[in-house]
């Protein structure tokens, strides 16, 4: 049997099980596992630790102060690489219900998608990995390189606890490299390698003046107003031109590297076809800046949602005695999560001490991989072997994922290999994936097993 | 019988009815009369018009393009004045509800108060003037003046018909003076006159982006977040230091004049117990303006709400496509809703082209008298006859009346004589009277139909 034969005949058995996948998907999805309502978490970790076990993984479900991870490893292949491969099995809650077509947890197809909650981030990808392993195993009672399965069930809350787990199990989870099935593709479909991933913190910004609403003829001109404290605050922490001037903010952000720019500059852009689809007259500000260094080189904060005083119908004089602001920050490599956070709270106490900043958990680093990496090679064969395309290259991922926890903590290059399309619609209603997408994704992963099988371990 | 004697006979009926008018105040504040959901006004008009018939007024209800008007008039005292006694059957929702002690349609007394939605603005206001119209009538069979009573029903949306009425009915309405028992009492409880009013005009400003919530992390920095583009607009309006920055706004307001400042200067204020009682820490920006400035001569802009994305527990990494800013502005004398209005849109198209400022009805003009008014003689009279205290004279209401009907249509003299508590939390949970303050108000009801039975006709 030839290396080539390895693996084409485990693509073959996938092809010939697509079927059977697709319902052991939608079974998979038809089960809640919100973990910011502690909803099923538990029924889904036990799921996975008897699917994994039953494929001959040697299977773990380890606490820690939160939601367990699932670990189940395979490290059989002599002398060749270790990888990681690191997915979410929690969920983000379904809300709001009345917008979505089918019911979030009744898996549904329309023109060759799956709609549910998760069934994009992240079920569908892990579930793809797991697959792969699955066929390899079926096949050739092997497989061609060691594999640590790593499934978190708090991702969706900050994987608040991913860092201090890792570290706790540094040689339980000893491996080469770390690659995520996260996130969705570019619009064009191509497969996708994506260099680290942007932070994030997240935090509310509270005000109460009065103890009462009050008349707004009675009052307005004597009581202060929370919604003008935030307007004017947020107003000093990002200018209209779209810059964000929180004092020190930007301190330590590199530039990106020559090879950075020119990654980005290569990747292709339909820029009226992500406009149409989205009915957008314009992009955000700054209008300077190019798409992708948005995405990649770019923090941001984004204001998730202010609410305060009368949102009914009609008027009503009112002036409101509380408001709330949520945000949060995308952040990118050389900015830390606690230090941005205490910058935060710094211009906070300068520009509007009225106003409390009030941030649950320690938020997500960002983590970057250098384009330089040699592991690269074999990720990009993968995708040539399973989808017949050279596979596009990120020099970051826009989203947060705590790949910091293997670039910073493990000290190994971690790669994101996106499997879902680009209108998955994750975090929103009707959030799906393209059976297609799926499939790629099985057949991704089989053929990245096989393509670092060949490779030496570090 | 004395001239003095003929309103010291009333005020003895009055003492002697108490009981039996709080029974008829509780009685009809029973009955929702919801101007903005069309709740109850039909039969409230219905009740106020039995009510007035039965007193031996002529009275008619009179249709308007909304809700209609209750006029009553008794014309009978021969070369005394007629006084047009103005007050609003309608009253504001009562949400939010979870937050009221009591049902807001189940008048409760608790602590020396009546609490229900609309038993101060402005039904326990009006029944006083028209309890103090019954006793006159019942003591003498007469009324020293002559009495034209007007009662709208959509005071609490805006007014929206009563120029068009009255410019209709001007000879049905000929009146030497007009007099409004509305709104609260300083903390002192000390009777008041008020010259005039604010205006008032609403409007919503309405932004969409995107056709859907996005993801924050795979598209913040390039889809325009609506809520900071309400946030960089509201700034845009109103400075830090609390200056309203829409281009024109301040023309053609006047400088108080000297006489006003002085009367201003007199009003008494316990700064520190205003603070205590709404709980602030502070007065709104500017701190430089005296207390009365900011309520008689500013003009003011009070978000009453902003709302748009995720409002719920913890954090939800969404970047919303769609917020509102609901609005309204304080005009002073000199400033025209209209031109306002249009002055604010053109700042909008000047700042933010991509809000929609929606605008329903066409708001409330500012009013004002002139301090030197000769009707403020018998008012004043009225007040220290009934209550035994001078009363305090504002060059300017806070909040809004339509009060312009009369001093701008009618041309005559307007006078607000508020008979509510300081803090009955009118357009707020929890309205309240104080049983004192609707005594208080009959009792200077009937002496000011007396003291202006003493005056000439103009």
């Amino acid at each position: 049997m030839t290396a080539n034969s390895k693996l084409s005949d485990v693509l073959a058995h996938i092809d010939a099980q697509r079927e059977s996948f697709l319902h052991r998907l939608m079974d998979y999805v038809r089960h809640p596992s919100i973990s910011a309502h502690n909803i099923g978490i538990k029924e889904v970790a036990g799921l996975l630790v008897d699917m994994l076990s039953k494929l001959g993984l040697d299977t773990q479900l380890l606490p820690t102060k939160g939601h367990p991870m699932v670990v189940a490893r395979w490290l059989e292949a002599k002398g060749a690489p270790t990888v990681l491969l690191y997915g979410h099995y929690d969920v983000q809650p379904p809300d709001p219900l009345d917008l979505w077509h089918s019911p979030p947890f009744e898996p549904t197809i329309r023109d060759g998608r799956i709609f549910a909650r998760g069934i994009a981030d992240n079920k569908g990808q892990h579930i793809a990995q797991i697959l792969a392993i699955e066929s390899h195993l079926k096949v050739h009672g092997r497989l061609p390189c060691n594999v640590i399965l790593l499934l978190e069930g708090e991702e969706e809350v900050g994987s608040p606890h991913i860092a201090d787990f890792v570290r706790e199990h540094r040689d339980l989870l000893k491996a080469d490299l770390a690659v995520t099935a996260d996130g969705p593709l570019p619009p064009s479909g191509r497969p996708t390698v994506k260099l680290g991933s942007r932070g994030v913190i997240s935090f509310d910004l509270v005000v109460r003046h009065a103890n009462r609403d009050v008349h707004s003829g009675n009052f307005g001109g004597v009581v202060p107003n929370p919604l003008w404290t935030l307007v004017h605050l947020l107003a000093t922490m990002k200018n209209e031109r779209g810059e964000i001037t929180i004092d020190g903010f930007h301190d330590g952000v590199a530039a990106p590297t020559a090879e950075e720019r020119e990654a980005a500059a290569r990747l292709p852009l339909d820029l009226d076809e992500v406009k149409r689809s989205l009915g957008l007259a314009r992009l955000d500000a700054p209008a300077d800046r190019d798409y992708f260094e948005r995405l990649c080189f770019r923090p941001t904060l984004t204001i998730n949602g202010l609410h305060g005083g009368y949102g009914g119908p009609g008027s009503k004089t009112v002036l409101p005695h509380e408001a709330i602001a949520k945000c949060d920050i995308r952040l990118v490599a050389a900015q830390d999560t606690a230090d941005i956070l205490r910058k935060v709270q710094a211009h906070v106490r300068k520009h509007a001490p009225e106003v409390t900043v009030v941030s649950e958990g320690s938020g997500m680093q960002p983590s970057k991989t250098p384009i330089t990496s040699p592991h690269l090679t074999p990720i990009r064969e993968a995708m040539l072997a399973a989808q017949g395309v050279e596979p596009l290259i990120y020099p970051a991922g826009f989203g947060s994922l705590p790949g910091y926890a293997f670039t910073d903590i493990l000290g190994i290059d971690h790669f994101v290999t996106p499997y879902g399309n680009a209108d998955e619609a994750n975090h929103a209603p009707n959030e799906n994936l393209k059976i297609e997408c799926f499939y790629n994704g099985i057949r991704t992963g089989a053929a990245l097993l096989d393509k670092l099988g060949r490779a030496k371990a570090d």
